[in-house]
């Protein structure tokens, strides 16, 4: 590949800011919460709605609009020479039980301002353009996350996924057929020339240094954990102390394990227990199971390693002093990634045309673009969120960021037009 | 009040141990589970069918059954002197969620049993005799437990129980109505001229002394606490350990407190977190907002007393190292009970006379028996079960041992219909 100078960016091309910011707030309606967030779980009618939304808002800008048999939808901007594989920008409209407004659904809306700039400018790509929106990024009903763009990558199988149920028990495929998104189309049959994708930092580092964009140059690994504690019903008042199996005492010790495994890895590792769920969950019973999630992270694949070898030594211990049983089964296995050199220096130089202050850095959460780039040259843009903060009703961006971040998407997709096609 | 011979228990007179049997069997099946125990919330589907069941039984025995503005079921058998208030026998049909075939159950069909074993012998009491149903005892799906004897004690406020949420946010009073189980007569306007309440242990005790009853002294003092810890909802991979607020971290820190302070208190004590609940409850997000429940138990006020000092001195602490707020509201505050020395005296001669090894015992849970004692001489029979385990789905007893209790109660009864109105 030649980097060789691209198209240039046109004084008449640009982001309309208002319109970015007018898509954010108006698809935050779908599934918007008293408190400002946005709760709409993966295959839900919230996210039919949002979905409807997107195909018919891209249709107008001149698309065609396509969903796989994953449900991830492709809306497609024809280029110049339609035989070459599109350059995509992706991202997901999902959310958290308690999401925000921008977590995915920037670098989806990111694609749409791109769209609208390149029609408004009368300029045609060489390669087709396509805005992705991803099944199941956020993993809350379903795990693991990036469900649907691991297909994609070939990281899960297909059929494996569609038959994931929901903790109530409700099967993907068949909440995917029920709001008509299972397309014909099998999922991973569509090749990428590149895949960019836009997000919020989710962390505190661009505030802290009043910077305004994030050239990432990969993502952290991760793995997942469930584990089943089993002790034995009994009646709270009853019960002796030292007769008792009790699966929440067990559980209490393991969840002090994994904090103190991350802090024993300080500053970079991360260790959570995010879900929890007792039974019988009775004030009047000591519970009997409990079903709890481990999530440990760090750029370092050795550390995760280690920080695995670590829970894997003193959960057995911790069992054996609480009087109760268990097994942990390892759900999810995301080493670090790093993205192509190409795509991150493409973003590099968009950030610096744009002007605004940029650094590398590392993604703490994992993304699509984590398996993307398994398949096609890969890289993300970061841009600022208040305190850091995600995953979160009050997560908050401004309108100047989200507009940066946009443009330089934007820039970073016309070079990679013409690197890319110049280079093929 | 004096202690005279009551009239003989006639050989011809005595319980039908195969029908007792047969009914915990019957009504086993209205929310019985694949595992053999019951779910049999209050004032669910289940609860109604189990209620529908008790009165058409009665009815057929020769009762008139009624309810009360709580729910509570009266079945009523006619004595030679219909002015006296009834001797009562009394227990509960609801269970917990995983619950097992005889906690409350056995001393309803008792009650059932008494009145077959008179009805047979023809033997028409100087009292009214009444078998009582409770409504919800348990406590599990709205808190307190022993709700509506208490409120037919005088100890809870009845607008302020009908306005009591599951943690669905469902009204009791809604459900009462929608069962068809709100009645005419006002809870508490019933007199009573004693109680008797035959009950499984729930503990280890008989059964490791091969003991068939106990006699029960009185109740242990029990208090319940609501906790809700609040922290910060943040994103799993991006938030580095020192910067968290995790609500579960600190919960669980609590739950090991909790534990703690009951083992200082051995051998009595006893501390039970029984319900959890996270929030948001996904395994990428650091848990935003925890609530459980804390229940403490020692036969010592004194002890208990001392057992919530520690907790309200430790928590707070506990607290500000994980980096979270959190708030306890006492829930319930039960003293210790001191059943009536003239019944626990009937029940003790009418142990002897059965013939049953038996023995002087405190309970550890609470019962309906404990409200009662506050407005009528009350005593309680307890049988072993197996391992001592309830509020389990795999609580057992054997129908020997449901019988001898069953007889137990009914010379206690026939004792005490004796006594009271020679004493009245």
């Amino acid at each position: 590949m030649t980097q060789q100078d691209p198209a240039p960016h046109g004084s008449n091309m640009g982001i309309d800011g208002q319109a970015l910011w007018s898509d954010l707030m108006e698809t935050a309606r779908y599934g918007g919460t008293p408190k400002g967030g946005v709760r709409r779980l993966t295959l839900t009618a919230e996210d039919r709605q949002v979905r409807d939304w997107f195909a018919r808002t891209c249709r107008a800008l001149g698309c065609t609009v396509t969903h796989d048999s994953m449900g991830n939808q492709f809306a497609r901007r024809p280029g110049q020479d339609d035989s070459l594989p599109p350059i995509t920008i992706g991202s997901h409209l999902d959310t958290q039980p308690t999401g925000g407004r921008y977590d995915g659904i920037l670098g989806v809306m990111a694609g749409l301002s791109v769209l609208r700039a390149l029609n408004r400018a009368g300029y045609v790509t060489r390669h087709p353009i396509e805005v992705i929106n991803w099944t199941n990024e956020e993993g809350a009903r379903f795990t693991p996350p990036m469900m649907c763009s691991g297909v994609f990558a070939g990281v899960f199988a297909e059929q494996a996924v569609l038959d994931k149920r929901d903790r109530a028990g409700i099967r993907f495929g068949d909440e995917l057929e029920a709001i008509g998104y299972r397309g014909d189309e099998p999922c991973g049959q569509h090749p990428v020339t590149a895949y960019f994708e836009l997000h919020i930092e989710q962390g505190p580092i661009l505030e802290a240094e009043s910077r305004t964009i994030g050239i990432v140059t990969g993502v952290q690994g991760a793995r997942w954990y469930e584990v089943t504690v089993r002790g034995r019903d009994a009646h709270a008042g009853s019960t002796p102390m030292p007769l008792r199996h009790d699966a929440l005492l067990g559980a209490a010790r393991m969840i002090e394990a994994v904090s103190q495994v991350a802090c024993r890895h300080a500053p970079t590792a991360v260790g959570t227990v995010g879900l929890i769920e007792s039974h019988p969950n009775s004030s009047n019973v000591v519970p009997g199971e409990v079903f709890f999630t481990i999530d440990i992270r760090d750029p370092d694949d050795a550390v995760v390693e280690r920080m695995e070898a670590e829970l894997y030594g003193q959960l057995p211990e911790i069992a054996r002093r609480s009087n109760v049983e268990f097994e942990i089964v390892k759900v999810w296995d995301a080493p670090a990634v790093h993205f192509d050199p190409d795509c991150i220096r493409m973003v590099e130089v968009a950030a610096a045309e744009s002007g605004h202050d940029a650094r590398r850095i590392v993604s703490g959460p994992g993304h699509d673009a984590a398996y993307m780039a398994r398949v096609a040259p890969t890289a993300m843009i970061f841009v600022p969120c208040r305190d850091g903060l995600s995953h979160n009703e009050a997560e908050s961006i401004t309108e100047h960021d989200a507009t940066a971040g946009a443009d330089v998407l934007l820039r970073a997709v016309i070079r990679a037009d013409a690197t890319f096609s110049a280079g093929a």
